[in-house]
This record gives structure tokens, sequence and C-alpha cells, in this order.
């Protein structure tokens, strides 16, 4: 028996009347029998002489008790949502922050919009899966409204509303919800969150050139390295050449981009057919083709000469990636196009090196989604970074932080007497800062597991004898010491 | 002419080739010519030449286009729903901050749920107006589904869902949107945010005392004191002792609650003929507004007597709350009630004490809740805490916080030339952890109104002869201090 166990027994000696009975057991009318005796059992042992103290006792928690089969509710949140119980919070919590830290870093204000938006938002022509997926409804007021897809839409329209008070550039990032409505054959989810970072008002690709310091500023932070992920970067512009030269009309633009970014998941056969469906000819098909399996830029440069816009954005990015310092994290490929029909030039995605998860985040250069909302173009580009590919590849690397709770102080009355000294106490811990749960009702043994549990850094135990001398006894968890302490000592102030 | 500008006119003085002309002014299709040249008159700024800077220039800031009015889309969030610019997001932001500080002093966890529940969750007897303004609606697979109304309902489905794996009692707070769908016609928001908090697992009144703290703790934080708010608390029991007095039906209880929370907001002659419309007896209804009248519980006593449950509830909580040292916070009102059918207990709501505003937040024991959902009964309470009536109030006591933003540096290239030393040194700034604003094409004088306006504490100068010594210009915003620093010191980790 240790020390303090010891002391605890001298201080629960002095008895209480055996008339005083938990209150509750009077009180509460708990149609669950089993959960009561085991809370009965527990809060016995501030009230426990030696002699109870003999009687067998479980040492497990207190549970949850099993729910009984008859009408219970379904206990899932529904298909394709998730549900954030403490553990899944604080990893959220941790991943939140370092995209907000990372947006700190960058000089990067926050903003953020509401997840159920306007469909009229989202109504575009190409034909993305982003709005064949739309997760919408009609509201009783008849109006068309959907759980936003993506945040790219919102922010225009909040930049548009601003109007003349807004300064350019802007330099906006949020971390909200999106949603789609597909069928789950996949076991897909329905919801993710979303990092977003977007510049507003610069035309230069040193705009992209920052976006993309933030994504690796951010996987430095959580631990990725470059021989992990890649930066896969390309420009629209490339394929805006290849239909120039072959005289296919701009309108089918994006159409072309959102068909062209399904190499890989379809059949190159098949991203032929729909583009000879959506009206590029033949030669066109072959250039395109050509062209997105290029993968250096003096390829590039060859096929496409120096003078077009798509070779000198790109080699202006690229040289200032080596100024930034992050050049062994990107590289050229013309593959890549991104699903959004609005991207205009640069377009990029990270991706694991081993090919085994979906694009981490994805983003590129919109400068023309402002006319579409019927305002004056403003030069524009983003990305967005999902919370689910980097926890599945951090998790998949054994690089997952290992989040324990922690807490600064257990106050445990002794006995149910001192319930009232016990809350003054932890009613002063708190007022200086400190971090509290205050435990009653439950046996020494598990309020020590519990302290093993939440990590906490002293369990205050407040026993009779002491509180009449003004005192509490306080165990450091760390070390094991144990001493007397003064309350005024307690929560005076460091 | 400041020391700084005249250092830059002069690193300002090796003129480059005219030929080499803004590349954005070629590159870039911008159809919105007013914006375009004031952006090219920013971006002129860099390759000044003394004669230039002699042409008048505006100083307003290059400002988001007005937006044509042909086929503009609606910039407004959907009806009854916010934006977060950056200045309203940092508030929201300060505000959750506090509501999560307090939530650690407390030692709860940190959980969330899906915005999107199924109906049924919410469906439930007793007519409160919450379950009549549901924003629900069928999804596209058929099923009925809702953008949750409150969150309580979420949390004790994953209670039961976590089964026999939580330890109670369990601590846990969210941050949370919520939603109602009502006819606009009072200007009301159709969405907020909600701080929860519960306890699950403890039947004592204690539970209540720990939740009243959390509250008490938050306005003290934010700078309230309880001579401007005050918190009422009264029991449920208080109503189902005047019930069974004059014996009517416990099924009833829930629905005579939900009525009489009304009291205040529809005339007297209304509930009363409510109640009798539910069953209840003239007598009982007398009985009924009679005890809500009581304020003190005193009173009570005399009326119920001192053995029940309603009076020693309240006899113990406010026992508490004088050790804890909050009972200047706190009064007893029979009137208060809450509009939520499942409460059964303490119920308790914080409101301004000159009686402008709704009330701030409310909450209450919910012993039955769990019975309802099919598990078995789980002792549980718990209260919600909006985010617009808190903010209101500091808003009217004139103390909401002044949030403005900081940034530690700002790094402005003087040269378009000098763009590639000026990424190599935002991205070193940034290594050691400062948070850097890149800045190009402006003039210096908007440079200088920025810096003030976001605050920065450093103003960082690439300039021509400078660089070619290894060094830039640092202007300490604060003390308007100039000195020219060598790269290496300043991105060395202080």
């Amino acid at each position: 028996m240790s020390i303090i166990a010891a002391s605890i027994e001298h201080i629960l000696r002095p008895r209480l009347p055996l008339s005083l009975k938990p209150p509750f057991l009077r009180s509460h009318r708990c149609l669950f029998h089993r959960r009561l005796s085991s809370l009965a059992a527990a809060s016995s042992a501030s009230t426990a002489t030696q002699d109870d103290a003999r009687q067998p006792k479980t040492d497990e928690d207190t549970a949850v008790p099993a729910a009984t089969e008859r009408s219970l509710i379904d206990v899932n949140p529904p298909r394709g949502t998730r549900d954030f119980p403490p553990e899944d919070m604080r990893l959220r919590n941790w991943l939140f922050r370092n995209f907000r830290e990372v947006s700190s870093l960058m000089s990067f204000e926050e903003v953020d919009f509401p997840v159920l938006e306007s469909e009229a938002l989202f109504i575009r022509k190409g034909g993305e899966e982003i709005t064949q997926q739309l997760y919408n409804f009609e509201d009783k007021g008849g109006r068309r409204v959907v759980l936003r897809p993506e945040i790219t839409p919102s922010l225009a329209r909040l930049v548009i509303k601003q109007g003349k008070s807004a300064s350019l550039p802007l330099k906006w990032f949020t971390i909200g919800q999106c949603w789609r409505y597909e069928r789950m054959t996949r076991g897909r989810r329905r919801e993710h969150y979303q990092w977003n970072m977007d510049i507003i008002g610069l035309p230069k690709v040193r705009a992209e050139a920052e976006l993309i310091h933030a994504i690796v500023l951010l996987f430095e932070r959580v631990g990725i390295t470059s021989s992990e992920v890649g930066i896969r970067i390309s420009s629209r512009k490339v394929l805006q050449a290849v239909l120039q030269m072959h005289s296919i009309p701009e309108h089918l633009f994006a159409e072309v981009c959102v068909i062209v970014d399904k190499l890989g998941k379809v059949t190159r056969e098949e991203i032929e057919k729909e583009l000879m469906i959506a009206g590029v000819s033949f030669e066109a098909v072959k250039g395109i083709i050509e062209v997105l399996s290029i993968k250096s830029l003096s390829k590039l440069e060859e096929v496409l000469g120096s003078e077009g816009e798509a070779v000198t954005d790109l080699k202006s990015l690229f040289l200032l990636a080596e100024h930034y310092g992050y050049s062994q994290w990107i590289n050229f490929d013309a593959s890549v196009v991104r699903g959004l029909a609005y991207y205009t030039g640069v377009v990029f995605e990270a991706f694991d090196k081993e090919g085994k998860l979906r694009a981490i985040c994805g983003g590129g250069r919109y400068d023309r989604l402002f006319s579409t909302f019927g305002s004056d173009n403003i030069p524009a580009c983003g990305f967005g970074f999902g919370d689910a590919v980097i926890l599945e590849l951090l998790k998949e690397k054994g690089i997952l932080p290992d989040l324990i709770r922690h807490v600064d102080d257990i106050v445990f009355p002794l006995d149910e007497e001192l319930e009232g000294p016990a809350s003054q106490i932890v009613s002063s811990l708190r007022q200086i800062g400190r971090s509290v749960d205050l435990i009653q009702d439950k046996r020494l043994k598990w309020v020590f597991k519990h302290a093993e549990r939440i990590n906490a850094d002293r369990l205050i135990l407040v026993g009779k004898s002491e509180w009449q001398s003004g005192a509490v006894r306080v165990k450091i968890l760390a070390t094991r010491e144990e001493r007397e302490v003064k309350v005024d000592e307690l929560t005076s102030p460091s």
C-alpha cells in the first residue's frame, strides 16, 4: 500500500453516519440498474470503511450501458458523414492548427462562408464531376440551395460583395466543410474539410509561387519530406496553345480540360472519344494527347516555342521556386489539368510519390471566374487541401502525432462532506489558469487510473484533517512525490 | 522626404531597360481596364524614374472593381446566413478561442458531429419551437435529413455509439453551427454557432454547478460582470411537483413545460388556454401560474415543502455556488423553464440585466433523453451558448475587443529584378517562424499605408546596392528606426 493510500484511509476513518446515503440513490430515477449499482459502488468509496474496502470490487470503469435492441435509434451519423469523438477531434484540431499557423506565416487572413449556398453559384458549363454530384435541394421557400461542394465560388462572391472596401491583393484562407452527393458505391465519404488559400488581384505567377510555398511549409510542419510527396505543376495555357494551333474554338476550352483531366481514371480511348464528341478534331486530339505526355519544361519549349505564356509562366514559376528553396518538391508534368472548369493558367497538385492515394491538394489560377459571375475580371489563384488524404498518408507513414490529453490538476475530495471545499479549490485553480478536473464518487484506484489516462500533472486530495488545517495533499504524478500544501500556496499565481 | 524614401530613390537610379515592361501587361488578358491601369500605375512605382514620380498619382488603394449590373449573381449569402469577412472572422475566432480556453480550464474534451443529421433524431413530442422550425429535406436517396437545430441529440447518439469504450462521466464540449427554418419576418437569422458543454454520467447537481462555473468563467474572460448579466436558475421538478399535487399524468410533463416556457412571449391568458387544451385542470393551471412567480428558495420551500427533489437539488446547487464563489451571478427564478422538451431537472439561463436581449445561453439536466433514443438512461446535463447575443451585448457595452491584424514582416523588393532575392528572404523568415507579407508592384507610399493597416513590426526593403553586399534595409515601424542588416543576421533564429 502506497503512502498516499495509507494517508487516505487515515482521513477516511471519521465515518459518515450511515443514514447519509449518497443522495442520488434516493433522488435519481435511473432505469439502468446495472449502471446505478456500479455508480453506487464507485460512490461508496468516498464513505467506505476498511471493512467495505475488503469486499471484492471490479476495477472496470463505469461504462456507457449497452443499449437495448428494441427501439434503438440509428447511432451512426448520416451515411458518408463522420462523428469526431475526442481522439479524432484532437487530430483534426492538430491538422487545422497547422493549416492556420502556415496561413499566418504567409500573412493570410481567415474568412468563412455559409456551408449552405445558392445552387446558382455552382451551375457551370464544362461537365465537371463536382457539379454533377451537388448535394442540392429545394428549401421550404422554394429556393434551390446546396451544401457547397467547394469554397472558391463563395469566396469570389464575397470579394465582389466587398467591392471597393477591399484593397487588392487579398490573401484569404478558410477551413470549411464541403459536401457532395454520390451513390456510396466505393465507401467514399460525402463530406470533407478543406483548407483553402486564395490570392485575389495578383496576375503574376509569384502568386502561385506563394501558394506552393504554403503547401510546402505545411508538409514540412507535419513531417512529410520531398522524397515522400511531390507537387506536379503545369498550366492550362499548354492545352490552350494546342487548341489554338488546331483552331479549336475558345468556348470548348473548359470542357476539353475537364475531359482531359480524367486521363488515368478512364482509358485513353474514352478520352479521345469524348473529345471528338465535344467537337475536337482528330488532329487536335492527337496533339493534346501528345503534349500531355511531356514531363520537362525544355521539351515543352521545343514543342510550343519559347514565346507563349504557358512556357514563360512556368519558367518564371520554376525560377522562383529555386529562390524560395523548394525546387526539390516540384516537377513539371503536362498531364496535370485539374478537374475544375474555371482554371485558366498554372495548375498544380500534390501527390504521394508511391502513387497509392488520391491527390493531397490541388489548385490553380482562375482569372475568368469573376466574369462568369457578372463582375469584371480579377486575376486570382488558390488551392484546396482536404483533411482526408493527408491524414491517410501520415497514418501510412506511421507519423501521425500522438496527441494525448493533458490536464493540470485533478481535485478529489475524499469525503462527500468535502465537496464544498473541493469546489472552492477547483474554482481558485481555474482562476489562476490551471485546467482542473473535479472527480467525485469514484474509488481512489479509479482516480489514479484516470489521472494517467488524462495525463494529469498533479492529484490534489482534499481530506478532512488536512482541510481543517487549511491544507490539502498534493501528489506530483510524474515523480510520485507527495506533500501537504497550504491552500493559499496552492492557489496563488506562481 | 524621409530618409528611407531618399535611400530608395538612390537604389532605384540604376534604371531597367525600357523594353522590360511589367510582363503581366503583355500576358494577362484582363477585361477590367480601370483595374489594369491602376495596377500598372502601382507596378510602375518599382521601375519609376524621378520624372515619372512627378506625375500625378492617386493615393487610393487598388480596389475591387464595381460589378457590372447586367448579369451579376446575387452577392449575398443565402437569406438568414452570414459571410465572415476577415474582421468578423477575427471576432468569431476570438470568441471561439475563449469558449475553448474555458472548456480546457474545465477539463472538457472537444467533439464534433455532422451539421447534417437524420431527421428522426429531432422528432419529439412536446410541440417545441425548435422541432417546428426544422431545416429539413429529403436527400437524393429519399432519406429525411436535417441541418441540425441543436447539438445535444447528436451528442447523445455518439455516447450510445461509443458504448462501453467510453468511461463515464464524459465531459464534452463542441462548437458548431445550428440551423432553423422560419419565415424571415423579424430579420432573424437561420443559423448561429453554439458552444455546448455537457456532462454525461453524473446524476448530482454538482454537474450543473460545474457547467455554471464554465459560463461564469466565460463571462469574466470577455469582460462581463455580474452587475450586467445574471443566471436565472430553477428546476423542472418544481413544475413536476405541482403537476403531481394535482394528479396530472406524467406524460403531459414535457408538453406543459414547453407551453409554460412561452410565458413572457405570449399572454398569460394564452398560456392558460393552451394548458387547458393540453388537458391540465383549471386548479392545476392556477397552481402552475402561481408557483412560476416565486423568486426565492425559501418561498419555494414554503410552498413545496423541504423534502422534494426540486428544493433539495436547488439548495445543494446554491450552496455549491457559494463554495465556487459565483453566488453573485445566480438567482432562483421559478419562471425559468426553457423550451426544450427533454429537460427533467435543473434548468438555467443567462440574461442581460437590462432585459434588452434574448437569453445569452441556456441549459439544464436531461436525464431521460437517452431512453427516448432506445438506450438505457444515463443522467446528463449541458448548455448551449450562442455566438450572437453575447456579441450583441459586448457591442452594446462597448467592450468588443479591438482585434487588429498583426504581421511580423513586410518584404518589398524595390525592383522587379529583385523578386528572386525577396522570395529567398521571405522563405527564410517564414522558416524561422515569422509571418511575412510579400508585396510587389506597389508604390512605396502604398506599402507604408499597408504596413500600418496590417500592424507590421518591420518593413524589409530589398534594394539593388544593399543586396549586392548581402544586405537589406530594415525599418522598425514603431520607432521608425532604420538600418542596413546583413541577410544572414536577419534570417537566423534569434
